[in-house]
């Protein structure tokens, strides 16, 4: 899947991941008014508008970029109701010929990474025949508790094919509460790092490996020095647009070869239509809004890249 | 919440949470092939065959114990059905008037957890009108990304006078891989801790706070200091039995009034039937096996302590 990753961001020359990321903010008023007379104005209704919603900016988009990253925490808010549109949006993506990554930052003891392992990038067997919970090409794994947590998702996506993105420095103002402390005169997130390359070392792609990591654009410094540290690691990089990350601060998630990192935006482009500079499209073209914020996010980073 | 948890722990003088972590190696075969037959041998069936084996082990121990703690990876491994399961369950435990701690160990940036800690301990608004997705009492909290990952969870807490665990040692063998590490001659897991009491000092319940910590039973001499450092924390204890812990390990971790420690156990309470111990009971009567190994728990904790 990191090869077909990789492919899809050549053939786009976009190495854009739109986060499918919906609150009820953020989506139409005639949207959710179609969803809640149909279905109630409830967690079923709400399900209904996310996916209506998701499938308009996927509609608009799908062409443009390799892959999405819906953040499941934006669905479970809304129960079992949100988790179903969850579902219903990998499936849609799936079919648009996108990769798939859930941002499910997940991790636990061996035995239960397990099971969330199997719940999203495998299956469980039931009397002899396989079943998939959720379908996702690649999930974000919190790294707290070490090899053994981490360990199990490996396995099953050498088995599957599938990948994952390890949080290693995150974007938000206090990741450094923790992971910037001194560990022997490094920063944690550069030990973290290094174990990602352990982890990934023996699950290699043709030039990147099936094991990534997670490092925030608002923090381009330690971007550049964990390139460094984990060059066969393809970089998910959040941050970008409306926390901040501008596209310059994007060139030292990159390596010589212009790939290795894919740069996550999510508001920034499902919810341009808010923003002054595509507010002239209106609220019922917030997928074309989406459209257009996606080809300058493009547009951005090639310049930033000197493309 | 901590509260009610307080006064359940002492009115059945059991610090005893019972893991329900279903997997179908666990299941008793007639639960599962009454299951299938009706719903078929499929994610559908295995949700209702979860469902059956909580409500048995349920009923033969609610009035044992102050509290349950479904893991939701066991759950989300069978995709929105398991899920389904995971909802009924937490439901059906509340009205069995036991404390529910949902092992979610969710955590990411500031409005991610926000949607992760309303999802499961607050409500969502559509329309004016309040709606739950989850329904737990507390949940566990992964501490990776500092403090605008935290405390959006406090918040709700707060406003809900519900509680969270936040990891500080896991139980698992490569727990100590960063957990462990030096940071100005102290390991990172105290640090999180230093934190854990930061965060819980401003929604203290009538002795310790909403705020508590997750401290594995396989670190006894950690939990010794976890417990200095964190005084008003109650600590939620994994890994005794089937990962190792003993009771005489579980001593240090509660406080010098005999409270402050809840200890979890879950196959060796729910699949105790499998063990010699119990196997004379047989799998169809798993549930009063389970009933016996609760028993058996609260002496080994009792005697440990002097009680």
């Amino acid at each position: 899947m990191i090869n077909q990753l990789v492919e899809k961001i050549k053939k786009t020359n976009a190495p854009i991941v739109v986060g499918l990321d919906p609150t009820l903010k953020l989506i139409p008023k005639t949207i959710q008014q179609k969803a809640f007379a149909e279905y109630g104005a409830n967690l079923k209704g709400v399900g209904e508008a996310i996916w209506e919603y998701n499938k308009g900016i996927v509609d608009a988009v799908y062409d443009l970029i390799p892959a999405v990253k819906p953040q499941i925490a934006m669905y479970e808010q809304f129960g079992l109701e949100g988790l179903t549109a969850y579902v219903r949006t990998i499936e849609y993506c799936k079919q648009k010929g996108l990769v798939v990554i859930g941002d499910i930052k997940r991790g636990d003891i061996g035995s239960t990474s397990a099971a969330y392992a199997i719940g999203h990038l495998g299956s469980v067997e039931i009397e002899g025949r396989k079943f998939r919970g959720f379908e996702e090409d690649f999930v974000t794994v919190n790294p707290y508790l070490g090899t053994d947590g981490v360990k199990p998702f490996v396995d099953v996506c050498r088995e599957e094919r599938k990948g994952i993105f390890v949080l290693v420095k995150t974007s938000n103002p206090s990741s450094g509460e923790f992971q910037d402390r001194m560990i022997d005169n490094r920063p944690l997130y550069e030990w973290v790092g290094e174990k990602v390359n352990e982890w990934g070392a023996d699950c290699m792609g043709d030039s990147y490996s099936y094991v990534g990591a997670v490092v925030g654009a608002t923090y381009p410094e330690m971007g550049r020095v964990l390139r460094k540290v984990m060059p066969k690691a393809y970089i998910l990089v959040p941050g970008y647009g409306a926390q901040g990350g501008k596209g310059k601060d994007l060139v030292p998630f990159f390596n010589q070869d212009g790939l290795g990192a894919i740069v996550n935006s999510s508001r920034g482009i499902i919810a341009a239509y808010q923003q002054e500079a595509y507010a002239s499209y209106g609220e019922e073209n917030y997928a074309e809004a989406a459209r257009a914020a996606v080809i300058d996010m493009r547009e951005d980073i090639a310049q930033a890249l000197g493309r």
